[in-house]
């Protein structure tokens, strides 16, 4: 957690630890602070206090996007990418849907989502960037197509809305995160993936998008999100949703600099490697390599032997047995994804981090 | 928040932060805490680990256990008191139910509760005491209730399951915890009123009850709560829950003392006033009070003028617009209703605050 949202958060622990819907002076201090941080998270996004909806985190938000639209229309379908995050992934597949291949790279195919929208389509989900491979999705050509289909549906008096949902938790840090120049009418981010709180998040749902709730009692949140409002943690998400998207250029043309350091010296060291993603349209702060013939949970096990941590699949799911999805959907065989390993950047890495990373790798691979 | 569970969860705000899931090794550190933290819970409640699911607070648990039972059992139905929290009555409404209704006090008639179970009832939910009026449930009786009606079913070869389930939010810092003392297969718990972190709770789910998981997605919690683990949360949540189960009867003894003041300095200076609820079974922190002819939005305004916070219903509930279905279910007049106010001592309360408080409304009333 950044040390400015540790401060922010610090007097909502103990102090004012009221609850916001309590009629008295102290509640309604609860209250301002809760709604101040609504009206900061707007801010940053665009949007209208009143659009967003704080949740404990990015897999809920995911889950009461899908679901929340799903369970309000009758015989409706959705469209999700291949490569969308399990808390996408799973709900998704408690409805009717389909899912949009990806090229090798990981990016959607425009063409397969255009021949899968059909007159049921409300909702299509596509994640701003990919969690394992980094790979930057066509968000912006995605609402098109959605606003070419809305504008078709109106000519011909068909009255199925067609919603646009994108997970952006991996896109804050880097990436442009305002809603009406992105066009989306639902947008899920995570506070635990941008030096903020872990179990905080945010479902951004635009004024016109009417939602089922999930969670449901005192009629919190619009209704949408029941139980007593995580002052803390909202105050919290909203100073680290700031700092991210203030600093973001700042943030992307540093990692920018770090990650073309990694891919230099790994094509030096250990030029058989490949990386995979798109090279182009990619999160700064990405490495995801496949070692042909090893065995990534041996080089996992020894880089973390030399203090090194890096990953093989997603981090976020709690067993990892399975290979990973985003890997199969881009058509990489099961024995590279077996030789596949990520490595994630952040604010504390340092150019001494990275070569020392790539010099511990080509160490490990020389001694077996 | 209690200074002892805000220095527990401090180093996991930002030094021992990773991902509970990532294999390396400070992945697994970040395990061990969450897992102890769950080991720590489980030993205060007499359960196992693997029977404690971290969730983001009472209302999401209460919705877990409501819906993860019915969704799980075609044709089936679930009772529910007619004075639960509204996370539970919510979800109810959802599902084929009915409600047990309760005497002038707030307690359940168990006679109504034997003649509404049938053959597809798998699922009781009784609080164990009520967050507004502060009435103990015969929760023992219902679950003997439950128990004889599991072996008539077995006799009989009928295989529905019959379980319990118990919000049990009010009654952490007074009331035995211990689940199978109880004989409870469900029971909620909330962080925020144990002087614990806002949004942190527990659902106890015995290892014999099988649940449809409500937010999916990586799979944490045994698949019944994906999303990244709050390992601060869990770790401040178990701190919390030992201090209030070790000093419950320190509390309880207190706490009583501080109500017996309350209501017999009320009985002398407002004879005239009624004590809502049971006086036998009651949460020794609750005091509930109509005054007739009284405006209770007024003396509210009054009160918190001079720096004294009661309620008006539920303060759990994001608008106060309904009279509270609790003392409308006790048979209490709209009228009554109206002029009915809650207070709510805690660890905080002295005598010094009691004598302050009823020669405040004492003085409010006297100048009308």
């Amino acid at each position: 957690m950044h040390a400015d949202v540790k401060a922010a958060m610090e007097p909502y622990f103990s102090e004012v630890f009221y609850n916001p819907s309590a009629t008295y002076n102290a509640g309604r201090q609860a209250k301002q602070a809760l709604e101040a941080a609504r009206a900061e998270v707007a801010g940053v996004l665009g949007a209208k206090p009143s659009e967003i909806i704080f949740t404990a985190g990015g897999t809920e938000a995911n889950n009461l996007a899908i679901h929340g639209i799903l369970h309000k229309h009758e015989d409706a379908e959705l469209l999700v990418s291949a490569v969308e995050h399990e808390s996408v992934l799973q709900p998704a597949r408690e409805h009717v849907h389909q899912e949009i291949v990806v090229d090798a790279k990981g990016q959607i195919n425009l063409q397969d989502l255009q021949s899968k929208i059909n007159e049921h389509t409300v909702l299509i989900s596509v994640m701003y960037a990919n969690n394992e491979v980094g790979t930057i999705q066509p968000l912006r050509k995605v609402v098109q197509l959605a606003e070419e289909t809305r504008k078709q549906r109106r000519k011909r008096g068909v009255v199925t809305p067609l919603y646009v949902h994108t997970d952006a938790c991996q896109a804050s840090n880097y990436l442009d995160l305002h809603v009406s120049r992105l066009g989306v009418d639902l947008m899920t981010l995570n506070g635990g993936k941008i030096y903020g709180p872990k179990q905080s998040g945010v479902l951004f749902v635009a004024s016109h998008v009417v939602l089922k709730p999930q969670i449901t009692g005192g009629g919190q949140e619009r209704g949408l999100r029941s139980g007593t409002e995580n002052v803390a943690g909202a105050v919290g998400f909203a100073r680290a949703l700031e700092l991210a998207q203030v600093n973001r250029h700042d943030n992307l043309r540093s990692m920018y600099q770090l990650q073309q350091q990694f891919i230099q010296a790994i094509e030096q060291v250990l030029p058989n490697t490949v990386l995979n993603g798109s090279t182009k349209h990619r999160l700064p702060n990405n490495i995801h390599l496949t070692l042909p013939g090893q065995d990534n949970e041996r080089l996992l096990f020894a880089l973390d032997e030399r203090g090194i941590m890096a990953a093989a699949g997603s981090a976020c799911s709690a067993s990892d047995d399975e290979p990973s999805h985003v890997l199969r959907a881009m058509g990489i065989s099961e024995a590279d994804a077996q030789a596949s390993l990520r490595f994630t950047m952040g604010s504390g890495t340092t150019e001494q981090a990275i070569d020392q990373t790539v010099k511990t790798l080509a160490d490990i691979l020389s001694t077996t």
